[in-house]
């Protein structure tokens, strides 16, 4: 048995991991921290959760962290950087699915975080955790940034076209749609039922955190810098996203065959049969990626529609699958889970 | 391995059995029979299940029905009870999952449901399939009448408060509400999100189906007839039954108490602590009952709140925990899965 | 034109103020205040007012309050109680949205609210702003009590049965779903989307603040103290109460006649006819109770459903019906909105 | 006074219509016709209107109809090109609410809406209904084509740069999304609450019936055919449109002052402040639409969002601005209530 610490257990991250973990057949929680809930029962905040955790939130400081296999930071921005060398230093693995880690220029992460980094030369060493780009590395790694929602929906549905140059990478536009468990368990007057439901909105259109990650991304897959517009807006809804990509094809070619190929062997990776139109429900609580494609009207603009559970695949879920990789588990196990429709 | 067969495979609780048959261990689906979609593939139906079933809608005289152990009826009231003659013969246990072996008193069940019962007889040899209430009998049946959703929060929440004896059971209000899914998957004005959404009201207030069956059941507990009010409500939300229940006590005792003692071995059946407010969240996706009791202000009315995930505890799973009990499989097998949150 | 003052002008009272404010043709906003956002246009808080409203928050001290005809105060518990009486002084009349002048027996009060009150000789000047119970001391008064949201729905559709002494007094229920408007526009976890959504539960079982503003008005309409258990519950939308009421019938009475009766010059009471079931979106945005009555199977329970919007007929647009009646306006001013359906 | 008939009054535009005009102080609706349910009350079908339209639905041969002064169409397509005709005979003016006369290449609509058009030569005649763009003619007209929903965000949202020529038409891109209303007031299975409620798709990519309705408008615009890319997607809410708009700058401008002066003299459409993000909620229920441009990382790509009430702007509002242009009233008689938020 894997044993896992979790720091930061009171957000969406948190719960999801704890729902995920609960049901693995080779891990254990052991420590389940939280600064601000230390002593309480995690049961108590998460009724979903009785009969199935039993534990208590321990304060962030507690000794047991260094006693596990795996650490998982399910933190805000600025707090894995801090604290994840300690764990490192123990011969702990960590998982962290905050930001710290994602952007490899530093200078930009400091410019888009607003933040001083605290462990540049960790920056460095981690590994993008996005499995379906770079399984090998993750295997091997110590530390590895978790991918953001976003930037996994949107870097997924992307890559086949960019890996094949088939499309111009100037001109790639991410129109993102996300339910509001992207905003975290925070309270918050704009992610109030009142004020998100029943209503729709973009936001970040200046300029969202997730650009650099997913450029950075897209950039490695064609080996070229990329010009992408993204705009991410809210939906009112719970879990998901889905982004709708846009980008002109430069060369003749059969998409769905490309698309087919590209993830013939990737079992968290659907593409769907042509016309197919993939719903966010279609991958609720599942670790799962939908894809389908299009070419409207014959013209040059291929269009992607890619969908996720912010959760799980965009967060949570890949965590796991990570996790599995560098533990030499089957990449799927504990995420057999069958998504939860209607 | 179960073979499994459903009957009428396009609802919900046809796709809910259809996720919770893919995680079983102990059970395979053979056949799915819908009528009108014969032919179809079912995950072109349902995008969550692609991967996850490989199978098409059969034609409901499909012959290998008789070819399984057990076949559940998923269908609208007044299928089964045409149909199961021929499987119960051919040595085949049946589960209606429809209302049409639930009422013991068939004059009373053709005047609710405005039908000719075809099969009196075997109403009087069904089985209700309440395991909280009836598990030695169910263990033991050829055909079960799996309860209604709104039945099976309603006479779990009042069952302690009636077998002991402490309420007066000519004056038990249940006021419920629940989600759309409750209504089924058909094409219904009342049902779209453009008129369920965003507001709520009751239906059903001078008489609704399941009156008569949830008062058989409390009758059953007191060993007397019972005195009922019922309103259901719609409430715009996808899954879930919350069930709001008066009673007048007649009897000092220790609410806490008694109903911890009574659904102490109970493993699908959680009585929250004292003070404790059930969400129907708490239950999304996961065959649970989740209670809590109060006696408000101290007075003489006991309220008992009681939430389901209608298409599990209240169809789907609750009809597996059933299987599980006829095959002499461990009660929770395959219905281990925790709860969706948030 | 009647010059109104708003203090605490970024809650949704407040902003439901303004929306019907803009449409009034006797009326004209002059002041809104707001400690927190003094100097803030309003329209910039609320896009929806763009065009509408064209005046920036201004602080709390704002000395034009006092040239205002009539002040309302919509803001938390606890504040107007201190600074009523300096408006009331100047010669401004005092409508409160919040609890402060509600209840009569002051150490009551302090007991739910869980302060001392500051001003307990206006409490016996105010009036209690319903005016269907209410109309004619309304009229005259310098201070109005406006009612809570779930006293407004609960006692609007008690009153006709207490009035007519037709039900037992001592064991009336009130079982209420509240949309989470009603939670204001605080930043609280439990009211986001990501929590709210898509669940249902009951809170405040053991004891909710507007149990004794409805039993004060319940035993005012009976001349006799009653007995109420009041469950309110969250449901997932945005706007609306629906109170689903029980009493035990001790007398015979031709139910609907009775509340047709009752009601027949109530402009925004609606007795609907017998058999109908209210939507709470048949009242959206519009200050409208509309009420249906039921005896289900013939026996000794009465049921009543009663609906309104919490913003409208359960804060300000009730607000603005008891401006009407104290400035000598035809009551329907300004209210005469159609609910928006769907 | 204006004598108003509405033909098919029990679709959301209709029910819309009626909202609008009972409140209009210039129009009386004097008929309301319905196929299926001639003789119901329309109080019945529609709660919101009890009190406020005093009418029974009518047989669609109603000869009242050409004694109006204007019938709207809020019927399926292809209704009105059999039955306007009949009417203008008459003299009534006709709004067709349908698409029935929007397309002037006749073949064309032909091949988007499957059917023989009846009436080609009306077609001709036909003004396009979209006053921002068509003022003058919509004054003299005797057959409006009132505009599809998408096409008024997307229009509205294009026109600016198409007008000023500052983008590259070949390669517009409009990425929309729409509440659930826009589907109709019809028994489908894929807009049930439990079907489309939390959760997100795309719908119609390989081809939508107002991809020409737009590009025929945008062509007109800047006097040149355009390449447009058109995604329509589905989100779980009740009214509103949110247009996402991409386009290539050709040239420098700034993009607010142009939007801004474009915009100047409309009282229907509100270009706000740089940095805004409209919220579809910001228009729910009004005559709005609402615009913000913007220009990521200040490079080629201009984005713009545009939001409007699909039943109101997109539909039965501008329906009644078109109706006072062309009976010559100021143009918001009617259309002024202040949006519903929250």
């Amino acid at each position: 048995m894997i044993k896992v610490g979790i720091v930061g257990g009171t957000g969406y991250t948190g719960v999801e991991l704890l729902r995920l973990l609960a049901a693995h057949p080779s891990a254990r929680v052991v420590s389940v921290t939280s600064r601000k809930e230390a002593g309480m029962r995690i049961d108590q905040m998460f009724q979903s959760l009785r009969g199935r955790v039993d534990l208590a939130f321990s304060s962030p400081d507690d000794a047991s962290l260094t006693d596990c296999d795996v650490v998982f930071f399910a933190t805000p921005n600025g707090v894995a950087m801090h604290d994840a060398r300690r764990l490192l230093d123990a011969g702990v693995r960590v998982i962290d699915l905050s930001a710290d880690f994602r952007i490899r220029d530093v200078a930009e992460w400091e410019k888009w975080y607003g933040m001083t980094h605290a462990s540049p030369e960790l920056v460095a060493e981690a590994v993008y955790g996005l499995p379906e780009m770079n399984r090998a590395q993750i295997a091997g790694a110590r530390l590895i940034a978790n991918p953001g929602c976003y930037p996994t929906a949107v870097q997924l549905g992307f890559q086949p076209l960019l890996a094949a140059g088939v499309v111009d990478s100037a001109t790639l536009i991410a129109d993102c749609k996300s339910g509001v468990s992207g905003a975290g368990r925070k309270a918050e007057v704009g992610a109030l039922l009142a004020e998100a439901g029943d209503s729709f909105k973009a936001y970040g259109v200046g300029g969202h955190r997730h650009l650099p990650e997913i450029s950075q991304g897209l950039a490695r897959m064609c080996s070229a810098p990329v010009g992408l517009t993204f705009v991410p807006h809210l939906t009112p809804m719970i879990r998901g996203i889905h982004a709708t990509l846009y980008a002109r094809l430069t060369a003749e070619v059969d998409l769905q065959a490309l698309f087919e190929r590209h993830y013939r062997d990737e079992s968290f990776v659907d593409v769907m049969p042509a016309g197919s139109q993939p719903e966010t429900r279609s991958v609720r609580g599942a670790n799962l990626c939908r894809l389908a494609v299009y070419r409207p009207q014959g013209g040059d603009t291929v269009v992607v529609l890619s969908v996720i559970d912010n959760l799980v695949k965009g967060a949570a879920g890949q965590a796991v699958q990570n996790m599995n990789l560098m533990f030499g588990l089957a990449e799927s196990t504990g995420l057999d889970g069958v998504p939860l429709l209607p």
